[in-house]
């Protein structure tokens, strides 16, 4: 068996919660495969009393508990790889896009630490300068749900593990837009409640330029309509493009 | 057992990838003790074809298979709950926040349809009304760990799962700021490369009002830095709030 191309190694106190959905369908197989590698770290073992016990009080008092700075310290020491990154899931870090996510995949090893409760000493993420990855702005019970969607957004970018390499090329946020809208058979379908919806003739002409041109033009409007924050910025990307092409020395 | 206060219906190929992560920890505890209950709902038991099969190929052309809206409105119809909402999870949907996920938890019944290949053709989410919620701008392998995510998400919030409610009133989100950063023992704490890391003097003053305006300052501090957009945000919407309390007919 060759190197994996790719491995998460997860620091979590929940190692049963891995690989949970990552084991099944195109993520599934290719951990079989071995094109990349999931490597779990129980928290716990890293504790050094006999209760296993991995967080305590905050001081200044409050409400729930905070992961131990010594512990994780001790499980990040083991988990650091030679080359790769360390990731804090937490909904105050950088929130996660796809680029990061390209960014992520070509990365050999990503370490991913896993907070519960409500979370972990500040003290600890300084020292390992560990980056903290967002999700989206809104909070889970813990990193684990965030490191499964994550691993699942890389190893499908991996070499082998998404069956039709195009499928990678026209996507959401490829280009700085939302994709277009998808129709399969039958044609013309009648709904439950009696209406029969038909596909946009464009679709069925045959004519690829057309097509290309229709999926190019709904792309275009979904993204206005719908996310009119990534239309302006990348209307201004382009507008730096074209700025530094006309500069002379912009090459 | 009383009724669940809440239900979450998923439509899904891969219904072996549930409850998956939330058959753990709070989540899963709740989900014995009957809290909340989970419906997974195969999408292949409403093909009408022998083979099974739930997708076909693009019209237009192109990468991949998109899933027939047939299939899914007799899935649909089926899941439809008398009071609820209908959710499809896609990259080009709304950006889950954490007021979404407020409203969900008072949903009794919400419907999550999990795409995979290259989604689910158009027609059928139309004809159901049905609401596109996106994690965030990066692309998954299909809905399913969206799901679980957004689940995780709404299941704390529901009385009795989350141990103390305090923990969900000063969190990421739950005033528009980032949460201040958390400390445990040791109060002086030496990492592995040597340096002495102690957490800030006033967390140890025992003066509940200072450690209240440090936390306040620090929460505020990370938000400006870190997300300036949710800063921003912020101060126009309390700007418009003064502005409502200073014009006499605003009550």
């Amino acid at each position: 068996m060759t190197a994996p191309l790719w491995t998460a190694r997860v620091v979590t106190v929940f190692p049963a919660m891995f690989p949970g959905p990552l084991g099944e369908s195109l993520a599934g197989r290719a951990l079989e495969r071995g094109t990349w590698s999931l490597e779990v770290l129980d928290l716990r073992d890293f504790a050094d009393d006999p209760h296993r016990m991995v967080d305590d009080t905050p001081f200044g008092g409050g409400a729930g508990m905070v992961i131990r700075p010594d512990v994780v310290d001790r499980a990040l020491q083991t988990a650091r790889p030679a080359k790769g990154r360390m990731i804090y899931l937490s909904p105050r870090g950088r929130r996660l896009d796809q680029a990061l996510v390209r960014d992520l995949a070509e990365c050999p090893v990503v370490v991913l630490l896993c907070g519960r409760y409500e979370g972990v000493d500040q003290r600890v993420l300084d020292a390992n300068a560990v980056e903290e990855v967002s999700l989206g702005d809104y909070v889970l019970s813990g990193g684990e749900p965030a490191a499964l969607c994550l691993m699942d957004a890389v190893v499908r970018l991996l070499p082998g593990v998404t069956g039709n390499r195009d499928s990678l090329v026209e996507e959401s946020f490829a280009d700085g837009l939302l994709e277009y809208p998808h129709f399969t058979r039958p044609a013309a379908w009648t709904a439950h409640d009696g209406v029969e919806r038909r596909v946009p003739d464009v679709l069925l002409s045959g004519h690829h330029a057309k097509v290309a041109e229709w999926r190019r033009s709904e792309a275009e409007r979904l993204t206005r309509e719908r996310r009119p924050d990534l239309w302006a910025s990348r209307e201004r990307s382009i507008k730096t493009l074209t700025e530094m092409r006309q500069t002379p020395n912009g090459n």
